[in-house]
Order: structure tokens, then sequence, then C-alpha cells
């Protein structure tokens, strides 16, 4: 998927919600678990209620891969069931050397039809790079995580900068803003913009609204960028929040209402 | 596996070669494409051959990752078929918040029974503590690793120290020798000491001897500590030295090369 197309389906939905399947047997509604693929059929109830609203869904990968080859199928068909024009994050984290990151890309660009991946900057360039040979797939690089880890590396300082902006920088010289978003778990103003400062263009995966109880208002008002360049994550707050049978329907409302608060955003902000 | 089972076993067999096991369907002696499972049965014929000779093997999961369900499944073969006195690494590279994070380690610990697991630091201890919390498991953390792109941020001056080496000292407030190790793959002598002073207990897995070239011999001169401390990985260079039917024997004969050079610096510097 290009960067049009996505704001074009921003602009369309006026939403930029990402709904997170962090799919999980022991958080799912009971009355699921006597399907064949219970993951899946919980899957697909979500992305039925919530295709409207939102214009990304993340799979995060451990979730699948905790289930061992069943977990793989579960995830295959979860990513055949979502619709075409609905961009497809593999939260994978992954980052190793080339030829292995060459597989990996392999394994989730061509094998599986993910339009992204998040990706580890750690190793460096050869790591990333082989993430960025695919045409109209995306690589999406940690820069600024929001858990409390995040503070023991990515924020040291680097000649004056913090590691992070370094990351920034570094990876721009590999990828642009066409096939190139940064996760950053900022939701707190001054960071947004310094993030704005060093990837204008580029858009960001933001973690950590909703249930992690991060500001959308702050996000969009120091994030967005003129083709909005934010994709907001909801996991949690949306597909648990009901484990009654009614849980498709509240995932709807939830999703919903995100999606009403984005929409003014939109107005307001870009 | 203990530190203290560990060392036994390199005393046991004066050796401290870990065979990496990348097995690629494109790469294996074509006589075994006919099998069911032609990974696995590669991977059987490789671990007959080489046991003798080595105290570890490390599948990198990628390889495995890209086959989809099936690829999995050969991997639990696999890994069910490693005789148990000797440590298991998977080459995953995980690293995610920590709710993730424990999904990985109950895949990687639980749900197959891996001795270790690698972990990225760059979101730091949420992400990696997760995996430190199974008794008798380890994590090997990337700390610098040997690929060009471990030049990009790995050895950025932090406050007149290099990144990975506050990834060394930060990491130790998390684990210890009985439970964390290192990824390094510096072969250079200065860069060796650095380790050491940071981390003089820790076992360190060492990539980048063999095929790509790096010397054993500085390796063990400058990386050996008094319970050896070091795991010495050749992957292509023991498991494709033949694409032919012999590719068992070759791969017995070079593994055995590697352990008579071991074998003799163990005597020399421990």
């Amino acid at each position: 998927m290009t960067k049009e197309q996505l704001f074009e389906q921003i602009k369309a939905k006026g939403s930029y919600l990402c709904v997170g399947l962090d799919t999980d047997l022991k958080k799912i509604p009971e009355h699921l678990l006597k399907e064949e693929d219970p993951i899946f059929a919980f899957n697909k109830q979500i992305i039925d209620a919530t295709a409207d609203y939102c214009v990304a869904y993340k799979p995060n990968i451990a979730f699948y891969e905790a289930m061992g080859a069943k977990g793989w199928e579960s995830l295959q068909k979860t990513l055949e069931y979502i619709p075409n024009d609905i961009f497809t994050i593999a939260d994978a984290k992954r980052g190793d050397i080339g030829n292995t990151s060459s597989l990996y890309a392999r394994a989730f660009f061509e094998n599986m039809d993910f339009d992204s991946v998040t990706v580890a900057p750690y190793m460096g360039a050869d790591s990333v790079k082989p993430f960025l040979e695919f045409d109209g797939k995306w690589v999406i690089l940690l820069a600024l995580t929001s858990n409390a880890g995040g503070q023991d590396f990515q924020v040291l300082n680097v000649g004056g900068e913090q590691l992070f902006e370094k990351v920034l920088d570094k990876s721009q010289e590999w990828g642009d803003d066409s096939n190139l978003m940064f996760v950053v778990g900022a939701t707190r103003a001054e960071l947004l913009e310094k993030v704005r400062e060093h990837a204008p263009n580029n858009f960001l995966l933001v973690p950590g609204v909703g249930a992690q109880g991060g500001s959308l208002e702050e996000v969009s008002k120091y994030g967005m960028n003129k083709q909005c360049g934010l994709l907001v994550n909801s996991s949690r707050g949306i597909i648990y929040a009901s484990k009654g049978e009614d849980f498709a329907d509240v995932a709807r409302a939830e999703a919903k209402k995100l999606r009403d608060e984005m929409s003014v955003y939109l107005e307001q902000y870009l």
C-alpha cells in the first residue's frame, strides 16, 4: 500500500485508528473456545465489527507464535480475512543480520502478505534494509517506545542528542517516507515535536493510547502532519472491552468512539 | 541447564563449539528433498554427526519461521532430537514490551524447551526481564554484533563509553552470570578485553568464526575466563561444508577440526 492510498483511506473514514489484534485464548469470551479455531473466530468477529472505523490492523505476532504451528495458521487466516484496503502490520519487532532479516522479510511480505513489519534498530543498516527492498511494503522502525524500559537506552545522550534521534536520522539514509514509519510511544508534546523535527513526513505508529492511557488529543495535536502521518493503536481497549457474547458490538462501539474523536482532530489539526 | 553443567560438558568434550542450524531448503543436499520433512532429516543427520564435538546447537529461528507452520514443526522435532546434555539456543532476537516478551519466553521455554533465547536490548528492562524469570533458562542479550550495521548504533559514544558497554552494565542489574550471556561478535582483542572488563564472568556467544572468518585463537585468548565463558558458533562452515550425500561426514570432520583447535586453547588459556 502506498502512502497516498493510506491517506485516502484515512480521509474517507475520518480515522487513523489501528486495532491491535493481541488475541489471547485466556482473554477471549468463553463461548468461543468451543470453535475449531477460537483465535480466528474471535479475530473474524472483531474485524467485521471494527473495519468501518479503523484503517489498520496490527496482529501482535507473539500471541500467535506462543501457540506454535496452530497459531501461525490462525494468523494466516486472520490476515487473509482483513479487507484489502486496510493496512496490515505484523508487530514482530524483528531485526537480525542481513541474510536472516531477508528471511524474516520474506516470511511476512511473501509467505504472508503483510503491508508492514515492526523492526528493531539495534543491529543497524543491514538488519533493516532487507525489509525495505519490497515494493509497496513498509518498515515500522522502533524509535521511542512507550514502555518503562524505553528509558534505559533510547533516551541516552549521544553527542547532545538522544539515541532515538540518532535512530530517526540514520535510518532515513536507508529508506524514506514512502517505505519507512516509526514507532513512537511518546504522548508528551515536547517529545513528539522533537520526533517531528527529525521525521516531518514519515508516518508514526503510536501505541499506548486507550488502555495504556495516553492522550489522543496531545498525540494528534503535536504528531499530525499534512498527510495525517499518524496511526494510533488501541488493542485491549477495543478487543477486550467486553468479555461477554456482546464483545464484537462493544468493540465496535469503542472503535467508533475513537474514530469520532479522531474525525474532530482531523478537522482541527490536518 | 546451569553454568556448572555447561562448563562440565565443555571440559568433558574439550570443546566450546556451538553448531548453528541455519537450515535452508535451498542449501541442503538435493537427495534430502524427497524426504517428508527435509529440514528435520538434514538436522537429524547433522546432530548425529556433530554431537560428539559440540556443546550447543543454535537453530536460527528465521529459517524455520520462513516456512510457516511446517517450519515450526521441523523446529520442534529438531529440538526434541537434540541430546539432553547439549545446550540449546533459540536464535530469535526477540524483545518487546513486558507482557509480549512474557509470551515469547513461554513460546521458547515452555511450549518448546530451549535452554536460552537471544534477545535484543533496545526496549530495555521490561523487554528482557520476562525471559530471566524461568529457572534454569538463559537470556543471551545482543551487545556487540559482528555485522556491518553493528557499527551504526552499538558503538556510539554515550558519555565516554560505547552503547554496547552501557548494555553490558545495565543488563547486569536485571540478571547475572547464572542466567545472562551476551552476544559478542568482536574478534578484535581490544574489544574483547573491553567486554571482559564489564562482564568478566558471563558466558559470551561469539558468532562469526568459521565461514565469516573471525580468528578462533584471538577470541579464545582474549575472551576466555576461568569457566571458559565462551560459546563459539559456526553455522555454514560446518553444516554446508559439503552439498553431497557425504554432507554429514564432512560436517563431522569440520566440527572435529574446530574441537581439536579448541582443546588446545582450553589447555592454554583456561
